[in-house]
C-alpha cells in the first residue's frame, strides 16, 4: 500500500461544512469522490444547507446550536468578512477548525478551539464550472504539528500540491493571485467590450489567450513578452492611443501598462 | 473528395518566404506539413537564410535582386516597420505579394505589385514554442476578389479559422491583441516578481492561471469576475495596498485594476 493510499485508508475524521457556497460546495464534491465522511452541513440559509447535504447524505441545519459537537473537522467555507464573527461566537472544546480564505490571518480561530489552522486552495472556484482539485495548490497552515498532519492528510486526499504557508505569505500570494486572475480577467472583459463595440468577434482572441497562458508557464512571463511597449514601437503604440481617444479608461490602462513595459526591458 | 481536399490538391502556387524570424519559421513548418512548396527564402542576414531554406530544401538568398521572379506568392515575415521600405524596393509583375501583420495597412503593398493581400495570424509566436496553427484565426485581407480567393485557400491549408477582416478592423483586433497577450503576460510577469521578492515560488500561481483564461472563456470574461475589487471589499484592498507600499510601480497597476472593476460593476 502507498504512503498516499495508507493516509486515505486511514482517513476517518468526519466534516462538518461550516457554508454552502461555491468553495463549500466544490470542496463537498471533491471530499465525497474520495469516500470522506461528512457529518453535516451549515449554512443560515436552510434550503442552500439542504440542497449541498443532499449531496452527501448528511445531516442539516441553520442553527448554529445544532452544530454536532465532537472529533470533527469543522472546515469554514464562508466569506472572508464573515470568519471572524463567527469565530467569536461558535467555541468547541474538541475536534479542529479550518478557514479556507486567502487573505484572513488563522489567529483570527484561536478562541475558538484548541486546534485550528486553514486550508486555502488557490483556485478561482465557481460553482458553475466543473474542477478538478487534483493539481490545484492547497496552502496549509496549523496551530501546531499535530493539527498540521491532519490537515496536510486531508489535503492529500484530493490534491497533489501542497504547502505549508505562513497567515502572512498566505496574504502575498492572495494578493498574486487577484493580480493573475482578477485583473487578468478584467483585462480580457475590456478587450471584448472593445471589439464587440467595433462589431468585431472577440472569439478571434481565443487562440491568443490560451497561448499567452502556456507560453507564460514554458517561457517565464519575462521571456515570453513581446509586442509594441517591449519593442519601444512607438509608431504602433502613437496609433494604438488614437485608436482609444474616445475611450479613455482604456487609454489610461493602456498607458501605464506601456510604460510599466518599457521600464522593466529598457530599464527607463 | 471533400471542398478541403480540392482545395489542397489544387493549391499549386509556391510560396517565397521574405524573412526568417519566429513567423517566417512557424509558418514555414506549418506549410511544408501540408506539402506547399517553398521555392526560395530571403533574408538579409545569408546564414539564417540557409538555416531556414535547409528545413524546406529550397533555395536561399540575401540580394533583394536574386529573389525569383514569376507566379508566386511572396510572403512578407518581417517586422512591421520594413513592410514599407521593403515593397517600395520590391517591384513585381507577377504573383501575389502579402504581408502578415496585424498593424500595418494593406495599401502599403499597392505599388509592388498588381496582387496584394495580407496574411494575419493571429497569435503569439515564438521560434522556441512549438504551436499547431491550425485552430489559431487567419484574418486575411486581399486587393481583388481572385487574390483573396486565394489568399483564403492558401490560409485554409493550415487553419480551420480563417475571417475576412479590414485593414482598419485588423488594427483594431491587433490592438486587442496587445491588451490580453502583452498586457496579461505582463501582469503575470509582475506577480512572479513580487513572489520571487517575497520568497514565494511563483508556481503556486500556474494552476490558477489556466483556469483563469479557460474560464473566462467558456463563462465571458464579464461573468467571470470575482475578487475584493468585485465585492468592493474595503478590507481586503486597504490591506493589499499596505502590502504594495515599498512597490509604487505595482500599486498604481493595482489602483487603476480596482477602480476600474468597481466602476464596471457598481456603475461607479
Amino acid at each position: 500500500m502507498s504512503k498516499e493510499e495508507k493516509i486515505k485508508k486511514s482517513f476517518s475524521v468526519p466534516l462538518i461544512i461550516i457554508g454552502s457556497g461555491n468553495v463549500a460546495t466544490q470542496l463537498v464534491k471533491s471530499f465525497i469522490k474520495k469516500n470522506i465522511q461528512i457529518a453535516q452541513v451549515y449554512s443560515p440559509n436552510i434550503s442552500h444547507a439542504k440542497e449541498l447535504a443532499s449531496i452527501t447524505k448528511s445531516q442539516f441545519t441553520n442553527n448554529l446550536k445544532e452544530i454536532l459537537k465532537g472529533n470533527f473537522i469543522y472546515l469554514l467555507c464562508i466569506k472572508d468578512e464573515a470568519i471572524t464573527p463567527f469565530a467569536k461566537s461558535f467555541k468547541i472544546k474538541e475536534g479542529i477548525i479550518l478557514h479556507t480564505s486567502g487573505s484572513i490571518a488563522m489567529n483570527v480561530l484561536k478562541h475558538s478551539c484548541k486546534h485550528y489552522g486553514v486550508f486555502y486552495p488557490l483556485q478561482s472556484i465557481s460553482s458553475n464550472r466543473k474542477i478538478s482539485l487534483k493539481h490545484v495548490p492547497i496552502c496549509i497552515e496549523a496551530s501546531d504539528n499535530f493539527t498540521l498532519s491532519i490537515v496536510e492528510a486531508l489535503a492529500s486526499i484530493i490534491s497533489k500540491n501542497i504547502h505549508v504557508i505562513t497567515s502572512i505569505q498566505r496574504k502575498k500570494l492572495h494578493l498574486a493571485a487577484v493580480i493573475v486572475n482578477n485583473f487578468t480577467n478584467h483585462l480580457y472583459h475590456l478587450a471584448f467590450e472593445y471589439l464587440k463595440k467595433e462589431k468585431i468577434s472577440p472569439e478571434l482572441l481565443y487562440a491568443l489567450m490560451i497561448e499567452t497562458t502556456a507560453k507564460a508557464i514554458e517561457l517565464s512571463p519575462h521571456k515570453a513578452q513581446t509586442g509594441p511597449a517591449k519593442r519601444k514601437d512607438n509608431v504602433t503604440i502613437k496609433a494604438h492611443k488614437e485608436l482609444l481617444k474616445k475611450n479613455p479608461d482604456l487609454q489610461n490602462i493602456y498607458n501605464l501598462f506601456t510604460q510599466s513595459i518599457i521600464k522593466t526591458y529598457h530599464n527607463e
